[in-house]
């Protein structure tokens, strides 16, 4: 069913990554920091898609400051498709664009949609259920969306309630949910009816545009001068500027009759704060999870990251440690997400060499 | 009864100070930094004492490692009088090598014998205290040790046991007394006869050589051999190896029926580690004491020193963060006496460059 050569893949990079103070900055976020592994975020994205999706196919939705970065990490993607946004709009607007650039290249493709800064353990089985969308995304009008199995009453994701299967693991959507109270997400992993939303999408060109068209109807317009107006740098910004700022799911997904999803478990982490690192491992003796010259002494379930300098601990437990060359960050291991707190702060006192 | 000119103070600088690693290190330990105001230790101890005993009769004793920071930092001091230990002997022979070099200059000098690592908070009570003691021990053969009145039973330090009272506040010495466990400590400090051993003393050069002559003979005559020898660096090294280690306490004080003390009460702190500095503050709103660019955020009762980086936190207590060049210290409050295991670590993985 699937025609390989006619699959084409959006990388969504335009996060700011603030949770990741200190190695996150201004001038590179998450996604272009090597943040679980050796290579950078954006980097293990292209690589974990290359055996289903060539470099040469895939497309980078940005901001003006990072396009070069992006550049220079993924030499095989061509420089035209590293597609500049003049400012953000959500991701209806960047995978609005992206789509309409596919269609003058390939109007029968398939695409497939998905965030820059997630941690996937298991790429072959992620591939694999892409395969499994794009079958079913080639096959109709299908948008599809990959839901996660959920092994935890998580409040900080959208969750997708299954509704009929159209097949084996593949299901219409019933509704998409925002994200829950802890009672409610517990609710939803008792039932099984359940999956996180991922944010990772499949659908042909023609489907998602014939939905934002709908939908979205002055943004698709609006995308169209945009498009048409690319070559006149000032235009193209004034027409983008004009766009509503929404997201797909709330502008498109949620409005949608013809919206599937499938169901997939392959290790996914949206890699949300520096704790997801303490999960992920591996951790030694004592639950630390080190990285660079450490010393932990008497110590249990910190996770330290040293650039260049040692780190020496001595009696302390639950603590992020992340040291950079201008800043260190001490933070509880459980007060990860108040790391945007220290952006607020640097901004006000005016410590911009921070940022 | 005084004659000022005739006061000599040799402060011992041999000090290793491992404790206040990472700022300490085998190149400059603890008395070559300034750990707690803005001159190293052993130049507030100068100055501290200058209106007392002017530079040019101070005395240092310390390693050749260390001499010639010494020097430079002690531009009043003769650099004759830092005087180079071959190596560390214990105070004893320190104490003795200084007596034998100021009773060529000065044989009826008094001489105060002091660290060069304490922290004294109120300088002029310091000096009253010492001019006390000097009365004394010029008046007549009396060894004076300093005693502090203790505020708190602490097992860290020696006791000296007031005997009969000499006259206002100065009282022989009945016993000394080796660092106590908590129950006598507590008793010590119940009973109100007891005073904290700071290591700080006053003699006639006379009385010290004497008790030496009498009480360690053997010290005594290597230390004139040592000294006789001192224009030839290998006959001088190879006498003073010769001499046993031994501290002044053990060797003397515990043994002269000639010891009084002296009473006082100047913010004394040995600044034995790092939790020193947490005491002695100031500390901000939320108790935290910080020196350098710190942001401290939800955290409370934290010591924390930045060199040059910013230093973030985030919901942390009771830690000490310490921050170098190569290296940053994050520690529990409670666990500061555990930093020298540090040192025994890098030693044994051989992470010399950071010792």
């Amino acid at each position: 069913m699937t025609d390989a050569s006619s699959v084409h893949a959006v990388i969504l990079a335009g996060g700011k990554g603030t949770r990741f103070w200190p190695k996150s900055r201004a001038h590179r976020p998450k996604q272009l920091l090597p943040i679980v592994g050796d290579r950078t975020m954006v980097q293990e994205t292209v690589e974990r898609l290359a055996p289903l999706v060539s470099p040469d196919r895939v497309w980078v939705v940005t901001g003006a400051d990072h396009a070069e970065q992006l550049r220079e990490q993924l030499p095989g993607v061509p420089a035209a498709q590293v597609v500049v946004e003049p400012l953000g709009r959500n991701t209806a607007p960047a995978i609005g664009l992206a789509a309409e650039l596919i269609a003058r290249v390939d109007p029968q493709a398939t695409m497939i949609v998905l965030p820059a800064d997630h941690h996937i353990r298991y790429p072959d089985r992620f591939r694999d259920v892409l395969s499994r969308a794009i079958d079913l995304a080639a096959s109709g009008d299908w948008l599809v969306t990959i839901g996660i199995e959920p092994n935890a009453p998580e409040t900080g994701y959208g969750y997708v309630e299954r509704g009929e299967e159209i097949d084996a693991g593949r299901y219409r959507v019933r509704r998409f949910t925002e994200k829950p109270d802890r009672t409610r997400a517990e609710e939803f992993v008792r039932s099984g009816g359940y999956l996180w939303n991922a944010g990772i999408f499949v659908w042909r060109v023609r489907a998602i545009r014939d939905a934002l068209r709908r939908l979205m109807p002055e943004t698709a317009a609006r995308l169209g001068e945009a498009v048409a107006a690319r070559g006149d740098r000032a235009r193209f910004a004034a027409a983008y500027q004009a766009i509503e700022d929404r997201s797909i799911d709330y502008g498109i997904l949620e409005k949608a009759d013809n919206v599937a999803v499938v169901a997939g478990d392959f290790g996914w982490d949206d890699i949300g704060s520096w704790s997801a690192l303490l999960r992920l491992g591996p951790a030694d003796a004592g639950g630390n999870v080190v990285r660079g010259r450490v010393l932990a002494l008497s110590s249990r379930g910190n996770l330290v990251a040293s650039e260049k300098r040692l780190i020496a601990l001595v009696g302390v437990e639950g603590l992020v440690v992340i040291d950079t060359e201008d800043a260190v960050l001490v933070c509880s291991a459980d007060r990860v997400q108040d790391v945007k707190q220290v952006i607020d702060e640097l901004q006000r006192r005016g410590w911009k060499e921070h940022l």
